[in-house]
């Protein structure tokens, strides 16, 4: 748990002045010996290397370590469709992430379109400079289908943060808060609050590790088999999820219920709620900025709380899944990103507290183990089990 | 003139393991402070400031310094259609000496179609990122629109290097040439041989520059009004070029001339051709790597000799360019580049050469302060003429 300083506007751009990212190189060019190799006449012969083995550009390019980081700008941070322009600090935050905690180079791509084809088809046009993609802030349901249409085609990683990182981390914790109140996951029952991209995301996974009984809740409440108006994606969780077909808002189907995750919106649990749940309650209100409900109010209600934020403990950071995540899928040379891969990255972080309690499930974002486990179980994941198709 | 080492594959090789680059931070990421300033919460208050005023992009992100180096791949070095990957070693050198020479974020992006409203569609749908877009090596004549539809649609500097770094390289050269010499621009008589991307982009800067007598050469001989087969680029330098109408191939026109400037293939020029040109015969024969005629041949006869190579006196090499352009039109927050800033980039050039001999007419590429000087004429002449439609 962190003290958070609130710095002001004047402070942050200081620290944002000419951007936050440059294009370093790697070998200073600081005589012709080194300039006839990195330039012409010496690079013809590494572009004849690859013309003719085009898989020696990942060893002797960017192309073999680098991510793009993509976003419409349409589901920024909680700020809604600002842009892709507006979003551009997030991402070269994200990139600096991916550079200060993975080792790997990340490069902001802004679309100028939100058109499902023309996204796709932008990123297929310029894949060949990079090793992944990592999707952002693009907003459901149309994350679903650029990622889909886009791992159906490439064969680099590709990634959308908000739905699996989302899903690796909070599933990380999840396994933490269960050791500490002394549950099996295939036997608790769990609401999801949130069926976008993250709280699908969390859903499915969640069923990989193991978990059997999930409702997912939306605006309209429980998600149940023949609910009117569901869309594809709902449609297909509405049938894997909530078998007895419960219905109402998230604070009703509480009742009864293990864990609470909620990827949804401030103040829309409330204590009573919680108190309905299951002894040894969890609750992981990760709304941001402003959970779902105000751990305060339920300090002596839960027995795990976790959040979003750096001021509370248990803070649910992406930030821990996705440097290891591309750091792995590139050493091992990956050409997709698995559910496997994502089940070896929640274990290992959550493998990095040795010794959970209540306050403590969840690694710090600047231990320095985590991206390396995350990296290695997930390289290991993908030489195990490959591409799952 | 530069002793050239041949460096082995293998050792070139090992210079370019990895890449050539590295997306660095600015800032590094050591603490909660840094971390809620360049990520979440705090990089917020940068989104919304920037989605209240886009201008702001241009100070608080990467939007404002940084050039996409952009190829399909189709016409890399003198290798030919070898293909966008195979040209990522060359594209990420350019960038490498963008950042070393100018101090000016550099990123490759290669384009998977070679189709011209495919590639143009591609480039305006990432164009946000991006301040500045540096076409590279693609083919004529489709260089020539997607350029021209890229400058009209977007409000950043578009730059075929292939074509004006290439032009304003010459026109420096040339300055100093007719120094040498003591001849006008205003009377001397030019051929140029190749009348591709360069060819043609020189021809018009030399135009601009005062040149009033130019014969463009293709490899059917002499471009003149009416000859049979133009494509509508030749056609209209056609029609402001050779105004004698003189026919036959390069090696016949040359009879008389002052001024021969290759940008075409190995050996086509032949000692005899260049003594029949004017006394004080100048000779840019900058084929790469083989020059249009070995300087030993014509040691005794042309006044003056440059060529595309370090080994040989007065190497005209675009490196003196495209640094200090991009640096110079982020500077003047300049919306295009135009020939103004051409020209003033070529005689910023050009003066960096304080007294010309005939060995020495350009500077060396490790001249500290050519792209210093590019960049202040090249904003300067921005600031003055602005943009000229």
């Amino acid at each position: 748990m962190q003290k958070v300083k609130e710095f002001s506007l004047e402070e942050i751009l200081k620290v944002h002045e000419n951007g936050k990212l440059n294009v370093a190189v790697n070998t200073p060019i600081d005589s012709y010996d080194v300039l006839t190799q990195v330039y012409t006449p010496g690079v013809a012969k590494v572009c004849k290397a690859v013309e003719a083995d085009p898989q020696l550009a990942k060893k002797y390019t960017i192309a073999g370590n680098t991510v793009a980081i993509v976003t419409d700008g349409t589901a920024v941070l909680g700020l809604g469709d600002i842009g892709a322009l507006a979003g551009l600090p997030v991402m070269e935050g994200k990139a600096a992430l991916f550079r200060e905690f993975g080792g790997v180079n990340a490069f902001p791509i802004l679309l100028d379109t939100k058109d499902t084809d023309k996204i796709v088809e932008t990123i297929l046009n310029i894949a060949p400079t990079f090793g992944g993609i990592n999707l952002e802030d693009i907003s459901a349901p149309r994350c679903f289908e650029i990622e889909r249409r886009l791992k159906e085609k490439l064969k680099i990683p590709v990634f959308h943060d908000d739905q699996h990182g989302t899903a690796v981390v909070t599933l990380a914790g999840l396994i933490n808060a269960l050791k500490v109140v002394k549950k099996k996951i295939e036997d608790v029952k769990i609401v999801i609050n949130g069926a976008g991209a993250a709280g699908v995301a969390v859903a499915k996974l969640l069923m990989v590790s193991g978990v059997r009984q999930i409702i997912l809740c939306d605006r309209e409440g429980a998600i149940y088999e023949g609910r009117a108006g569901l869309n594809p994606e709902k449609a297909i969780m509405a049938a894997r999820t909530n078998r007895d077909r419960l219905r109402g808002d998230v604070n009703k189907v509480l009742a009864g219920q293990d864990v609470f995750i909620g990827v949804s919106a401030k103040d829309v649990v409330t204590a009573d709620a919680v108190k309905s749940m299951n002894k040894n309650a969890i609750v992981f209100a990760m709304a941001n900025p402003d959970p779902e409900i105000r751990p305060e109010l339920i300090t002596d209600i839960a027995a795990v709380i976790a959040t979003g934020r750096s001021d509370y403990p248990n803070q649910i950071n992406n930030v821990l899944c996705f440097p290891g995540m591309f750091k792995g899928a590139f050493a091992a040379r990956a050409t997709d990103i698995t559910q496997e891969m994502c089940l070896a990255a929640a274990r290992a972080i959550a493998s990095c507290v040795p010794s959970p309690t209540k306050d403590i499930i969840i690694p710090s974002v600047f231990d320095k183990n985590v991206a390396k486990n995350v990296a290695q179980a997930v390289a290991e994941a993908w030489t195990k089990y490959g591409r799952q198709k």
